[in-house]
């Protein structure tokens, strides 16, 4: 499959997530009103999708339906955005522009914002648990599996050590244990649900556990990366915010030089997981080298 | 069963799920131990654990195993204790007081409240998924109930409402509207995954959907008696402050009079949708009568 294929295949598997989460989440007109209106604010503020896109190709890579993987696709998005919607906040990083907009509590204040971010990772739940059984896996299995990486260890702890490192010297070690918890862990889960759908065997499961684990840590490294190269326009989130707030970054610790090369590093590793799934696995391999290849 | 049976039932129980708290959350040293401190703070703070002891009672009604149903008590308790988290956040009530001490962005910060909240929101999900499936019910209907009740529509929504409202001169059906949402529908929910545990009719279930929504209404109306009649110190909150900030409450709306006779009157409704149950329903009847006759 060559990689001129993916921009299309990308576009329309957008379209396929947007038009599911349009379904999925309360309509704006639903009683209270603000909060489907914030709810929707944040969800449909043009992200890349990226989770969701790794969950449908993973599904597709063991062999399964794709429809049969929109929930837990939409599902991990829903929880990523409500991270970013608290994590925008006064108490915690004090954003003003995400996707290029302004930020939840912005335009709905804080309490609607605290109650916005509440409500999605409420409803990333209830999406969730529309999602069909397989004979390996139970819809309890598929809800284990998301509390655990939306939970105190992983999601939420990864940003409790960042709100307590910040403007503290970290070392490569502690900068790595905050990128698994922030970002691999979601990703790696939205791979595993992928798979789950289709009736993923153990082996491959572990294969994408592996794959999304380096893929997220290499997407972590290039987001420091881009902070520091990119400007606020092309980023559509404050540039410069990561030295601005005397945060420990990659490049910070690494330089940038040294940062690219462990992106590159990190990627080959995600790349390599991936060889059990042959061919069925070109779709993640597209989408691991676009990663990498994002201008950075 | 004489009403004199309920105390000592009433504290074992309580023990009984604080103990099975103690086992479902993360321990307290795991890492990071800010946040599994936080957690604890709030979870143990000598809440009245009303919403467990009903899901156990309603077990118990069906007559199910109360094991079986300890799970999903604790679930409620936890997805409980976040909203309170969230909504004594100084953005929203902005209390100093919970339970008779600090609030936790008093102890921890607001940045770490937040995030306290959220994991205990997450773990709710992940402690209900340990609910054994039924013959009648599964995980996912557990989940799909509880992300329902927790959602937009219900316990958040009432506190959209209740913030929307602040200031403003509500009436009956507005007041009503959001003590359904804030507080009725745990309550009836935590009786109905209870029953659920316990492979319960339809016939029942229903029955007990009708007995939480008005315990719940019930409930509420006394806590705004007890919020203009009682101290601080008997409150273990902040006493009068729904006066304060100028809340409508059913005291504000109807006078304490009235509003006590429409508490006796839900009550009264309340056990009406026991009968059902015969015997096995006086341990729900019990507590219906017991949060009737506390002191106001």
């Amino acid at each position: 499959m060559p990689a001129t294929d993916l921009k299309p295949w990308l576009k329309s598997t957008q379209e396929q997530v947007d038009a599911a989460l349009r379904s999925f989440l309360p309509r704006e007109n639903a009683a209270p009103k603000t909060i489907h209106k914030a709810m929707r604010y944040s969800i449909f503020a043009g992200g890349k999708r990226l989770r969701p896109v790794l969950c449908l190709a993973a599904a597709e890579a063991c062999g399964g339906d794709v429809s049969e993987a929109l929930a837990p696709a939409c599902a991990v998005e829903v929880m990523h955005t409500y991270s970013l919607v608290h994590d925008d906040l006064p108490c915690m990083d004090d954003d003003d522009l995400r996707r290029g907009r302004p930020t939840s509590h912005k335009v709905f204040g804080e309490g609607m914002a605290v109650l916005t971010g509440d409500a999605l990772l409420t409803e990333a739940f209830a999406i969730l648990a529309r999602t069909p059984a397989t004979k390996r896996y139970s819809v309890g299995d598929y809800v284990r599996e998301f509390a655990e990486t939306g939970g105190s260890r992983k999601l939420i702890g990864g940003q409790v050590l960042d709100l307590e490192g910040e403007g503290k010297q970290l070392n490569k070690a502690q900068l790595i244990r905050i990128h698994e918890a922030k970002t691999a862990a979601l990703l790696t889960c939205s791979v595993r649900l992928g798979a789950m759908t289709a009736n993923s065997t153990p082996r491959k499961l572990e294969a994408l556990t592996e794959f999304g684990y380096n893929l997220g840590l290499a997407f972590q490294v290039i987001d420091d990366i881009l902070d520091v190269t990119q400007t606020t326009e092309m980023l559509g989130k404050t540039a410069g915010k990561d030295e601005a707030v005397d945060k420990s970054t990659y490049p910070a610790i690494l330089g940038l030089d040294k940062s690219r090369k462990e992106a590159a590093r990190l990627t080959r590793k995600a790349l390599k997981s991936l060889e059990v799934f042959g061919k069925k696995g070109s779709r993640l391999e597209q989408i691991a080298r676009y990663l990498l290849e994002r201008e950075y």
